[in-house]
């Protein structure tokens, strides 16, 4: 195996390529922070650095594992000890700007945060955004289709993407930088990289989408008497707010309620005998004008009572203070730990059920259990907090089979924005049915036909 | 070859296969009107009556053409005489409708209006339009990866495509008919098939993405006095506007004084002597209301000397004829025949100087050439006619050169929504390079090992 080391070391020299207690120094994973335990680190400088590594591994059989920002939640990064790390660590570069176009050329290992701040230096926005801005980067967010909490107005990181260069198992570099809005020149090859979480190439450049800047917004907190108006309330939004509908995101009593009174972690804006909560936020142009906007959707939604209680933030203070409820994973964390999480996503008109006979069903095991749902309802994305008061396995199994089994009958996802990676990975059939896995499979096989990209994620072990 | 269309015929039934002169009846493409050649023309009833179908062609190598509404520019849909024609046109059903979700489920066969109206009666709208929009159908819109005048505001085809069922060489069915708006389980396998021309499989069924209707909305025609007050103006638009822009349609006076004085088809609203001519057109739900920001945003682009001249439509008489000129490619095609007509993309700074040098080069050959140009500005897309006064193939071939050639050195498409198709194949590599074409093969020789869906379209032959 040294021979191989030797010559990659040759391909990046000798600082970018760590070994032994170098490695075991990095973490695999951030919430368990275990050691990362691959054979190898290397961090190409290029895509033309990388394209030698990977033509070096495909010769070997080697399996390697990408690296961005390690901020993922479905053990996609983690390595074994027979594998190598590849870190996009050293591709940080933001290459080119085109505040005409609207684009930013980036290699892939450049932070979300960093293109956030170079897209507003011209006066625009880069519409991702999520709480791991700081730390995650670019190629994860491509890797992994990364969602968060602009989705319900700017889609997925999907959508924010126009070219990519990306380095195929064997080594060979495919630049498909296109830089237009519409371009129908053949396949749109990127889409089959977007989302496949680093098993069928390894993302090195990409050509971003920007949006124009939001320069004024409007935040509220709003409570809900029934499902139904809950609903009522995000049709009514849509239709009144249009294009500026910025954030529609739903806290179940039970995460509103723990967050607050019960906790003492936050002030409560509303009373908590409400079953629904929800943080709308406007964006727009012009203040006053967006200020009175929302002012008319929400006393509007008032009169056809599909709102019983609101709080209009009127300072950024408050929007924050409302905001920090919501995103207050660290609290939820500390306050019923261990817990079982979920990322899923259902039809609107189903979640209501779902959520109360999930409910009744983990009570009939655990009568103490806490269920805790808060999530991105426009979306139809739920995430699902579930503490049974142990975390061992078979409860794990348990849980699970509790949670993913109605969604199969629904046609829901276990995965709504996190992927699949190794945690999910046994449960793919339960969203993809036989004959998409065949075909998902034809294509790793088409594209990684050694099966060294991210090896044993995602798909079902060939056999 | 009997023996495989008695077969056929059995599972289509007698009425449902076509040979000889009711073939020849048909046409094989909408422009030429030639008479189609194909060995016979089949059309199943349902997904399952396809997947029998291709299973008897995939055993007997019998390569076919998928037919839609026939409305694409590029013959994709033409059939050889040793080829199938599998047409959807029984199809046409709209299975279901969600109006909480905001989806509509769709047999391929729909012709798009149909579902424009469908979605209007539950009070949204779907978001793609174009001109052909009574005889195309969703699943040739899916096809082709369809574009038209609402790109700026909604995004293309492809962004109102939830899930797919798709029936592929094999005659296996793969449904992926997925209608959540997120759902990172695995690979999003849509998204290889849309745009892929009829090449990887058979698109029978889709899930649509409705969006909220927009009731009120605002036109005007104005006059720029220079390229750099255009792009000044979209961006001004898009700032101003923000998700209200519809539409920024932008003609050359080319075009323009074409259409209006020169040929007294239209008359003019504005004078003929400005260099470009933009139709605008913003999109919301407060009649009121959005008159007043388009007035604002007018108003302040005067102010900015971004328009010369602007004339905004008070009633939907005054809108139509706006749209009128901007729509008579009737007219167009009438005036300068013969012509030829292509469809690019290219980066909006690139364009000034791209028009003026591709005006010089064919006047250099053909002093008396016509150029005329008009597009979406802000999609990066113009469609190109040019007119030299002859149609024959050395002068095709000419053209084509001056048209494309820059493109290359730009980073341009060849095709911005029309498809390659058989017409621009020969170009392909114009747009895109070598590994990316090598990738496309790739793609092509995992799902259609045979080469049997639209044989020798978009890509390369073999060898």
């Amino acid at each position: 195996m040294d021979t191989l080391l030797d010559f990659i070391e040759k391909v990046v020299g000798a600082k970018n390529i760590l070994r032994g207690e170098d490695v075991r120094a990095r973490p695999a994973d951030w919430i368990t922070k275990e050691p990362c335990l691959a054979l190898a680190l290397v961090r190409p400088a290029s895509a033309d650095q990388l394209s030698q590594v990977m033509a070096l591994c495909y010769e070997a059989d080697q399996p390697v594992v990408t690296h961005g920002g390690l901020t993922g939640l479905v053990r996609g990064a983690v390595a074994a000890s027979n594998e190598l790390v590849i870190s996009l660590e050293r591709m940080t570069e933001i290459e080119s700007v085109d505040p005409v176009g609207g684009t930013l050329t980036v290699q892939a290992g450049v932070p979300l945060q960093i293109v956030q701040e170079a897209a507003e230096q011209i006066g625009m926005q880069f519409a991702l955004d999520l709480g791991a801005r700081g730390s995650c980067t670019i190629g994860g967010n491509i890797a992994t289709n990364a969602g968060g909490i602009r989705v319900i107005r700017y889609g997925m990181m999907r959508d924010q993407v126009l070219g990519l260069e990306v380095v195929l198992a064997d080594g060979s570099v495919v630049s498909s930088m296109n830089n237009m809005l519409k371009n129908n020149a053949g396949y749109d090859l990127k889409h089959m990289f977007i989302g496949s979480e680093g098993t069928l190439g390894i993302v090195t450049r990409a050509v971003l989408k920007l949006q124009p800047q939001q320069s004024a917004s409007q935040t509220a907190l709003v409570a809900c008497d029934s499902f139904e108006s809950l609903v009522g309330l995000l049709q009514h939004m849509r239709q009144t707010l249009g294009g500026e509908l910025g954030a529609f995101e739903v806290m179940w009593r039970s995460y509103y309620a723990l967050l607050t009174k019960e906790s003492g972690r936050h002030n409560a804006p509303l009373d908590t005998d409400a079953p629904f909560y929800v943080l709308i936020e406007s964006l727009g142009n012009d203040q006053a004008e967006t200020a009175q906007r929302f002012e008319q959707a929400i006393t509007s939604a008032f009169e056809k009572e599909l709102l019983s209680d609101a709080v209009v933030a009127n300072s950024d203070t408050q929007r924050d203070r409302l905001w920090a409820i919501r995103e207050d994973i660290e609290g939820l964390s500390e306050l019923i730990a261990p817990r079982f999480v979920f990322d899923i996503s259902l039809p609107i008109v189903d979640m209501d059920t779902y959520v109360n006979e999930l409910e009744v069903s983990v009570r009939k095991i655990w009568p103490d259990a806490k269920v805790v749902v808060f999530g991105h309802l426009g979306d139809g994305n739920l995430h699902v907090s579930i503490s049974t008061g142990d975390s061992n396995e078979e409860t794990r199994i348990k849980i699970e089979s509790l949670v993913y089994k109605p969604l199969q009958e629904i046609g829901g996802s276990i995965s709504a924005e996190h992927g699949i990676g190794l945690k999910k990975k046994d449960h793919l059939s339960i969203s993809r049915n036989p004959g998409e896995i065949a075909l998902m499979m034809r294509l790793k096989e088409a594209m990684d036909p050694k099966g060294l990209l991210n090896r044993g994620k995602v798909l079902p072990n060939k056999n």
